[in-house]
């Protein structure tokens, strides 16, 4: 089975300009099919600042309103998307950048408003194997940024772990997928501030009941443990240097 | 010959909500394959003030300083282009958003400093028909907002007219293609206001010297004749309702 690797790398990574440059061309040389999907928080809430509104986040998501929308697709699908796509473009990696949107990619539906009304954030509904794989037969490198729609003409912001793991989940029957969530520490941390080799669906439990394992990263471990159980084959965090160097430190996610 | 339709929507038009939805409407119902390349300047004017900058534009174009040229990339490729297509997925319309970075579709070169200093802004190389030509015939709507990069990393902003045209003469040695400009007057005027049902090189030289035709209009006739000459079947300039009914006043350019 053909191999298909799905790197998300995270807001952090992309806000430090040495560091994307470095990860963009390790991405580059990696060999094989590959797809990108890159968040972009901090970048979003400093524009919001800018333009003099005020970020907001519960339990590590984006409370999206709809001006809060309006920055995200700029700032993702816009400036990041296309800065990214340039700069693999320049590295000779055929780049394509897309929102959930463009070939109805990824179609999504307004989460219902339960405790929180989270705003114009978008649940994952179903995602366009059939172009996705399309793209990569073409030898194309898909990069995502985390906005989706509706169907119906409305975006969404979506989660970006959510995203890459949703991709990685649906290419998951065609192919054998690896999943890298590379970000800004080396790994998931245990309570000695120690990078765990690997992390099983109990350990995480166990951590984020006592609170070691908290904020973006409970997002993260359990998207990580449902692409598992739909069948992606491996899925690994660590920093953006493992993608040149998979000998990096990096925890890996098993059930 | 197969046809192909370019269509060109200005700013002013975007900038209108209802206006926009009833031309992407005429858009997903008009038969055949098509291209769709859409300014926005209004927008980005807007949000450059909101984010304490200072639009500039010369005889019609903008000049393009490093913040500005972000506000492009955010507001073009990114809230316009998303929006338009996600509102055209509506309409069951496969549409797919793209720069001239994405798959290296329109490379650029920085235009040289001369009496002027644009900035930013690109001057187009080349067109990837191959590509865009693979888009046509997976039935996609390819939705082009003006940035385009030089293929060195460097993203470049660049005149939607003149992205309108080029595209449509790449396409003209493997198409019939008509380029349709729809902006927010009805056609070319004469100096009493009245729409011109044609205009020819000689009387647009003509109008340009005494005035009649002035700012944006110029570099938009200019690129019509440029295109003309480069294979291009048909050029109109209309309003958008002359997308939904060809009976519409109109001005064909001739050469």
């Amino acid at each position: 089975m053909k191999q298909v690797t799905v790197i998300k790398i995270g807001g952090k990574v992309i806000d430090d300009p040495g560091q994307l440059t470095g990860t963009l061309a390790a991405i580059a040389r990696a060999p094989g099919p590959k797809v990108l999907v890159h968040g972009g928080g901090a970048l979003a809430s400093a524009t919001e600042r800018q333009l003099g509104l005020t970020p907001n986040m519960v339990n590590g998501r984006r409370v999206t309103g709809r001006e809060a929308l309006e920055v995200a697709v700029m700032v993702y699908a816009g400036l990041i998307n296309k800065n990214i796509v340039a700069g693999l473009q320049a590295r000779n990696c055929r780049a394509l950048g897309l929102s959930g949107a463009d070939g109805n990619v990824i179609l999504a539906k307004k989460r219902p408003v339960g405790e929180i009304d989270y705003g114009f954030v978008g649940d994952i509904v179903r995602v366009n194997r059939a172009f996705l794989t399309r793209l990569l037969e073409d030898g194309l490198l898909p990069v995502f940024s985390a906005i989706t729609h509706d169907g119906c003409g409305q975006l969404l912001n979506t989660n970006a772990d959510t995203v890459a793991t949703a991709l990685a989940g649906a290419l998951a029957g065609a192919f054998r997928v690896r999943l890298i969530l590379a970000f800004e520490k080396p790994g998931v941390l245990d309570a000695g501030g120690h990078v765990l080799p690997q992390i099983d669906a109990a350990g995480f439990e166990r951590m984020a009941a006592s609170g070691v394992i908290s904020e973006g990263m409970v997002p993260k471990l359990t998207n990580a443990l449902e692409g598992l159980r739909n069948g992606i084959a491996e899925v690994i965090l660590s920093s953006p240097a493992y993608l040149a160097n998979p000998g990096t430190v990096h925890t890996k996610v098993i059930l």
